[in-house]
């Protein structure tokens, strides 16, 4: 790891973590976990809903879970990776994460969607420029924008606006959201070397992903603004 | 209804149901409702399964129902029609279907799927050719073969074919799927004219209708077959 910040520099013709780089299957085979774990999620959680037509919205979120998955699958099979078995190692902390932040309504559900799509996001689109082309290609496309996002806002931000006791509760809720997913993904990087060896490569050194946290937590605070929490 | 049967006539250019036929509408919305009851019962089944590579193909195949709604929802507003008034009045009777016919296993999950798939499939393939171009063509796309078949006839196949409680099990159970199949359609024909008249006059006659109603049957005992039951 170098003192200084090759992902800073984005007019290096040379990426800071190579394709071959043994946690390019990681990141591929968590993001491909997570996809998988949100489905579920969002499949249970749309019976919460109060209508069909948010059932249907949250069956639409999840079958573009799914479609991103099937991007994951084809491109760690290129690679010459099964994608179960390399998704086995993180199971537990993505089950872990979603069983600890359980959400009791449909407001609750919503808040998740939003908020936690929008941290993993952050994260994995501040790597994506220091990742080989096509490894980077495969990142955006798994994170693009399915377009529900503003959805959520109107509904959350109608019922937080006239309700002052569930705007306290969905604020609590949006910080235990991000509270628990610093814990699974630190248990992450402590269990994959390999993981946190490219994240270091693609932040640059420990300095690097402190800043990336810090702009992690930062657009964390902008959505929880847009949902006028 | 006539007493010749057009549907039978495939070189005819004139459609034996046009397009303004508001039939269409009920046809569409009542494909559409199977699409998101057929998505939330493939991801609470899936809970089922006993291998996470089960999961993933439960889940493969709901994302692929959400597709199909899209395209309804797409055909229907193009119609002027929006989706939720249009699914309404056949919510209760594929809600009644489900319900009767939950199942408690893996297996006869896999089962109903395959089954339950393949009779609507039969159903929609014989009208669609009695239908204008563009509605045919709206039918055909939600009926592919979205290629997860095979799956669910190895595994069920491969269950069977060891454990004879179980083929007589399974093979009850298929025959209970078409029963309750019939019986939610009638119950939906005697409720929707526009429904019933778009099948008589894309079948000919009642005469039409009871050849197809038999050719079903045949499409029943032939996947059974497949299945090993």
């Amino acid at each position: 790891m170098g003192v200084e910040s090759p992902a800073a520099d984005v007019s290096s013709s040379e990426p800071a973590v190579p394709a071959e780089h043994p946690g390019v299957n990681d990141l591929f085979a968590v993001l491909a976990y997570g996809e998988i774990s949100a489905f579920y999620r969002l499949a249970q959680e749309a019976a919460l809903s109060p209508t069909l037509s948010g059932k249907v919205l949250a069956a639409k979120m999840a079958a573009a879970e799914m479609n991103h998955f099937r991007t994951l699958e084809v491109a760690l099979a290129e690679r010459g990776v099964d994608v179960y078995a390399a998704m086995d190692p993180f199971i537990r902390a993505l089950d872990d994460y979603h069983a600890s932040t359980d959400p009791s309504t449909w407001l609750e559900s919503m808040v998740k969607f939003y908020v936690g799509d929008g941290i993993a996001a952050d994260f994995y689109t501040e790597i994506a420029g220091s990742l080989p082309t096509e490894v980077g290609a495969v990142v955006r496309d798994v994170l693009a924008e399915t377009g529900h996002s503003q959805f959520v806002v109107d509904e959350v931000r109608n019922a937080v606006q006239e309700n002052r006791s569930e705007r306290d509760r969905l604020t609590l809720w949006g910080r235990r959201l991000l509270g628990e997913a610093i814990t699974q993904a630190q248990y992450v990087m402590a269990q994959r070397d390999d993981l946190t060896e490219l994240v270091l490569s693609a932040t640059g050194d420990l300095n690097g992903m402190a800043k990336l946290i810090e702009r992690m937590q930062a657009g964390h605070a902008a959505r929880m603004s847009a949902l006028g929490l």
